[in-house]
């Protein structure tokens, strides 16, 4: 089956129009719940989510909490599911994000939390699902089905809608602007994509390799990191650039592969002496980023588009990465659409 | 230099002094902090540190959600120290974990935090360190000068100071009491030295493994792989059994090797569920469990002390595994005590 057949790059090119759908759809859920957090000032944001929408919650992390300045903390299932010994949520917003909306884990912690009286939230696909059914409000991704087990369009989608979010509560106009342009900016990246089949050759017996993220697109390296698992069976370890240096820094020997996230912004002095750091110890950079002289840097070097704001450049950032793991899948013959011993939705408990 | 001669070496042995030492001298200030908790409600609990004293967070977040049913974030530093823009911390308790007590990103979490009025407390080897002034409360380690370095005595000290909070919190004297066995127990585990110095040899050209946990032990989890990173270079990647079930168990094909941490416990059903998933899927397990039929279910065997109840079990489940990587390092004639491009104190910004 020709590559451009499979679901998984149908989906990463459905994007842009998922995109432009969920934005169009769900302006009024996103001011109904921003209404409510208003009203209800919450003191903390606890997310529940697992695998691609666990690291839409951590872009969350980083965007309620610069933009909006709300704590927001990963939840533990495990101590609502199996230890049955919840924490008080007190005055908190929980939200559950999932594609599916059904794994039971995640179910439990929002059904714990409406019990509780806490103000709840559902980013999911399916909005009748379990998940929408437990919770106060709903935001739907309007992604059609998504039929590749590696998900891609839910991931953008519900990176979308929490940028929506983060908007709507700051009652930014010109946060609404920029976020308007992103379908169009995805879009652009697409074409991206020959290219970077092309670099997918070089790394066609890259065993490991490290992803390297921070702030805002601590994120990116997560779930490019995850689709790299997925989808290529490639060890792709990902962390924030600043825990790298507590001690994984000691796994870089000459060659070791490291793709580093590195868009504009206030981090980018960081990233860039991060950088200087693995080309001493020879590192094989692979560079994503849109300023040219952090490109330079890289052995390889992946054009972001320019003109992307920081706080929504986890959005564009993924889209090559997706890429990337999809040719390297191609490359390997793998088929990218049923990763061996994975399912669609996972029932974790 | 012979093994035994290394600073490592001599760390791990001291763990059972550094832990009764810890546990004499800070009950007041442990019960210090705790009345302040009672009295200011925290809403919440913000965590911020780094490396080793971030598993030891994680640790926090699974003790204090069950036991002191806390809301436990881990901070994300860089809201903080590099986009200057933290979020309200309102009426969280916040928490610095850090061996040195000099990392300027986490030391400038705990100054926001103060600086915003809410409850501040420092776990630290180094009272008077910059994180220790800024900080209402500090609890001391007790460990020493901590040479190697691999954190190791100052992890489990960390460790059971969270465990001596929580006690106290709770009120309980039968948590104390298990607390205070905690010392001869780990002391117990360092016979097995030898034993563990064997199994290391069948991993001599591992380059890669996962290492599994769930609850309280996602913490034993992640330290433990961050011990064979640091000191055998092994790519090494930790996570917790649901959130591996979403996407990364691609990557097990025959003889993978996945290091299972399954002490008894609520959990334990769902680890050797877990366990045989990847059987199925021909994992090399390597089991660290105290319950004969789990440790059965490994091609390799590490037994756990008896007798260690399950929320204090990541105190003892650690130890087998810094002697694992130690002597992994030994075998691959690595030089345990200072591994490549590590310095002590880390100073992230």
């Amino acid at each position: 089956m020709a590559l451009e057949q499979s679901h998984l790059y149908q989906e990463i090119h459905e994007q842009s129009a998922v995109l432009e759908e969920m934005l169009t759809q769900e302006p009024d859920a996103v001011a109904r719940l921003a209404g409510a957090i208003r009203q209800r000032q919450p003191e903390y944001v606890l997310i529940a989510a697992r695998g691609t929408s666990d690291n839409a919650g951590r872009y969350a992390q980083y965007l309620l909490g610069s933009v909006n300045r709300l704590v927001v903390a990963l939840a533990t299932p495990s101590l609502f599911s199996i230890y049955k010994q919840p924490p008080r949520l007190g005055n908190a917003l929980v939200i559950g994000i999932s594609q599916s909306g059904k794994s039971p884990d995640i179910v439990s912690v929002l059904a714990e939390a409406r019990q509780q009286g806490a103000l709840t939230a559902a980013i999911t696909n399916v909005p009748d699902s379990d998940l929408g059914q437990q919770s106060d409000h709903v935001i739907t991704l309007h992604a059609g089905e998504e039929k590749s087990i590696a998900a891609t369009k839910t991931y953008t989608s519900s990176l979308a809608a929490i940028a929506a979010l983060s908007a709507e509560l700051a009652g930014s106009k010109q946060m609404k602007q920029e976020l308007a342009q992103i379908p169009a900016k995805v879009n652009a990246i697409l074409a991206l994509s020959p290219a970077i089949g092309q670099i997918a050759e070089r790394y066609r017996y890259m065993r490991d390799c490290v992803v390297l993220g921070r702030g805002y697109n601590y994120a990116t390296a997560f779930e490019l990191a995850l689709k790299l698992k997925e989808l290529t069976y490639t060890i792709a370890e990902s962390y924030s650039s600043a825990d790298f240096l507590h001690g994984p820094l000691a796994l870089i020997e000459h060659g070791f592969p490291a793709i580093v996230v590195a868009p504009t912004g206030l981090l980018l002095p960081e990233m860039q002496e991060f950088m200087r750091t693995l080309k001493k110890r020879e590192a094989e950079i692979i560079a994503l980023s849109d300023d040219a002289a952090t490109l330079a840097m890289g052995r390889i070097a992946i054009s972001l588009p320019a003109g992307v704001p920081e706080w929504l450049s986890p959005i564009t950032s993924i889209v090559p990465g997706q890429l990337f793991a999809m040719h390297l899948a191609a490359v390997r013959d793998y088929d990218p659409d049923h990763p061996r011993g994975l399912r669609k939705v996972t029932e974790t408990h």
